[in-house]
């Protein structure tokens, strides 16, 4: 998969609210999920490993309590892909579910 | 819960091996476990949720695909405390239940 120049990474965000380009490092987008509870951040960690898996394309994951980080690149292009932009919405779309849950 | 001293800490830490005072900072004790699979290391942490959830006392907790890192303190002490030492023992243990799984 192609990597994208920082202008394609930076319009796929518009897509993407709360993610971002990680300071520093154009080769990485992050996002950090709020929970109301640990065991509500452990939930939505074990539906990121799910998805991920399928996808065979995994974040880093950083459980701090209530709030769970992920950040993305794709290794073999050395940078970031349309395949993280996917997988971001794809992770949105999962916390959106367990927010939606009664 | 008394906030231990370093030597008391250092002391305590030879019942761990793996774990580490933190370079640079006498508040967090830290230790990575490796798996053999992503999902290994999920397992992992949903065993680390269930235990620190029973606890009351919960590490940072850092999956980077097949490697898992946990940190502890206790934030009510200001630092380490008997309960930090107590807590890793028992993630040690739950990653050897795990590591004898066939």
């Amino acid at each position: 998969m192609a990597k994208l120049d920082k202008a394609e990474v930076e319009a796929g965000l518009l897509a993407l609210p709360g993610w971002s380009l990680e300071a520093g490092d154009d080769k990485w987008i992050t996002r950090k999920y709020r929970f109301g509870a640990f065991l509500g951040a452990i939930a939505f960690v074990n539906e990121v490993a799910r998805l991920s898996e399928a996808a065979n394309h995994h974040p880093m994951i950083a459980i701090d309590y209530r709030m769970v980080t992920l950040r993305l690149t794709t290794w073999s292009a050395g940078g970031l892909t349309p395949l993280d932009l996917a997988t971001a919405a794809e992770f949105d779309a999962a916390f959106e579910r367990q927010q939606a849950q009664p």
